[in-house]
């Protein structure tokens, strides 16, 4: 029988591609250089050129049916290697490669990992604004979403909130920092308390609980460091992906490192493997693995998205709206003027602005503006922003 | 918590996979010429030189942006309009694009359509001998596999009890022509006989069955044609994989076809999608839809399989071993002499032979040869077959 809620799910795609679906009709209405689609989180700057070159360099010297072979199914172990010395080296770890398993980008790493460690009946905490797929994926692993929401002050956990809501029901915590649609970063001391209520709550409850760490943005940020949740809290899983520090949302690779200080690493490490086999992941690509091997510590010329940054945050504020000073990730979360996020984004539609509305990431009030994308299309957009701030009077 | 399920599937890796690591110590321990490895499917044959230069090129030309970011969540347009184009010319099957959804390979492209198709409380049917992953996949839509075993004779379906075994509660039936680990083709008095039950057991049961056609060794077929079951059946979806055909197993990159000739072809196709979506896949790796959307009906040099085919059947038979004559992909399946599959595996151990057990495949007493080796090795391993069939005093 046709499984509806997979029905429902490929029937209603979400609120950020039915705009970028519109975004496009539009474009070849009007011109695509009249149409300022902010919808997607699609790098706007390429790969870097050594990696294009480690392709060509691969595919050349590398025997074919090494190459493109069957790695294991927890990918190639010198790749594996370089993670871990790259990791060891920025972040003090202290993993191995056996704690590193390769994964078809963040998606994968996700569905993986929520299935290693939730099950039905139980819960998985996530702080809202988050990605609004972070629903389907926990879903899939047959546990439950438990909203929490973040405080919209400084975009940080509310400390005494998340311990109440921890219950014997809860199986992981879903974090992402720098976030998407925020771009703020959890602080030292955000992660250094959430740390200490895990760990007083696992010894209350008699139970384990996970900090999933969703890091996809980790590269991208503005001045500050991004802290890791990993060196703050033992029982962290790390979700990595390569799609935009290194521009290659498409290629679908990343990886997930189960902390080396895990009580019970080798358990979590093996549901990890059961759960990649389980949902059909058989290995990693593997001519992306042996680039991505090559590569460690590059990332795309993030200085754009810092130029556009800064442009569109200086002119927004300007003209009277108030945004979230986004430390990271290439998302700027703007209020609405109106209070109601949909009605900003259907106003702004006027203007061929196309901003996605805050409601699908779980909070109201807000909409989110990607801005990886030319600083022509800013430049360019600057204006339409400008009437529409007239529109709301902000200024008067 | 952690999903035991998922622990218990990422510790017991499968016989074949555990013949396979057995096998890397032997050659480490007495020499890599020393053993005879025929556990897995890894294709010998490098892909096609026009691959790599496909690679090459497009990484040269293609503005890195475009190649390298998100395709939609079905795959490009261009891409499945070249495997339509290939499929219709070749198969006749008159598809379109929109029939098409690209997958990160075989194992996705199963247990997307398994999610999109079936879910707990309903049975999918497989025949044994099966690739072992087949329950796997099955399991993790939440449906349970209904086994029946092909007649040893013609490896063909017993259409009587196929008839019996399908109820209320079947929801899919998986079918593998060519078979793994049978090299067995499904012949065309066989997909006609069972799309005449199917159509009959819909009627009667009111409600549909799909044939879900894992078709990974399309091409790898020696003299005989290999029919098609969507050319027989309208509820039929199509599993495809490059892995095989085109020597890139670790590359992860095939798709899934829903005939155009099914009734609910748009509400399964939306289940699909939303499968990909609730299981992590977000688009197959783009670099690689590119490359196979240029090489539709090339194929890696398939006459090496054919050339290793007829040097075993020919040596094995000559000894006094009964093996199944393999019309298609590049297994030989060998009857034990004892009758036992694991004693026969054990067994040729000791002659440094390593095959793999049926039992796994749902069938005892056979073991399944993977030919798909360098012909040196196949040259180098008869001495040992003839030792063994020796051993059981095959020809006195």
């Amino acid at each position: 029988m046709i499984n509806k809620k997979m029905q429902g799910l490929g029937e209603n795609s979400s609120v950020i591609r039915e705009l970028f679906e519109y975004g496009k009709k539009r474009k070849a209405e009007i011109g695509a250089d009249k149409v300022f689609d902010f919808s997607i989180g699609n790098p706007s700057v390429p790969c870097p050129d050594c990696v294009t070159e480690s392709i060509k360099r691969i595919v050349s010297e590398k025997d074919a049916t090494m190459l493109h072979g069957y790695t294991s199914a927890q990918g190639d172990i010198g790749v594996r290697t370089a993670i871990a010395d790259y990791m060891n080296g920025k972040y003090g770890i202290g993993c191995e490669f056996s704690d590193i398993y390769m994964t078809v980008g963040a998606a994968a790493s996700l569905t993986i990992t929520l299935s290693a460690v939730a099950q039905k009946g139980e819960e998985v905490i996530v702080f809202a604004p988050f990605f609004p797929e972070y629903k389907v994926f926990v879903e899939n692993s047959g546990a439950d979403v438990k909203i929490l929401t973040v405080d919209t002050k400084d975009f940080q956990v509310n400390i005494e909130e998340f311990e109440n809501a921890i219950t014997e029901k809860t199986a992981a915590v879903l974090v992402n920092s720098p976030n998407n649609p925020t771009g703020a970063i959890l602080t030292e001391e955000t992660l250094t308390k959430m740390a200490d209520v895990l760990r007083k709550k696992q010894q209350e409850l008699g139970k384990e609980i996970y900090l999933i760490s969703d890091e996809p943005y980790r590269e991208l940020v503005y001045g500050k460091e991004c802290p890791l949740p990993i060196n703050y809290y033992e029982n962290t899983i790390v979700c990595y992906s390569y799609s935009k520090s290194l521009s290659l949302p498409g290629e679908r690779i990343g990886y997930i490192l189960v902390s080396p200080k895990m009580k019970d690493k080798k358990a979590v490490y093996a549901a990890v493997c059961g759960a990649g086999r389980s949902l059909g992941f058989v290995c990693a690509p593997s001519l992306w693995q042996f680039v991505i091997g090559e590569n460690q510590g590059v990332t795309s010329d993030t200085s754009v998205y810092a130029e556009n940054r800064k442009l569109l945050l200086d002119a927004l504020t300007s003209f009277g709206f108030e945004a979230v000073n986004p430390d990271g990730a290439f998302y700027l979360f703007l209020k609405s003027p109106s209070g109601d996020a949909t009605e900003f984004s259907e106003r702004a539609k006027k203007q061929e602005l196309l901003i996605v509305p805050s409601d699908s990431f779980g909070m109201g009030g807000y909409v989110r503006i990607s801005y990886c994308v030319s600083r022509d299309q800013i430049v360019a957009s600057i204006p339409a922003f400008e009437k529409l701030a007239k529109d709301y009077n902000l200024k008067d």
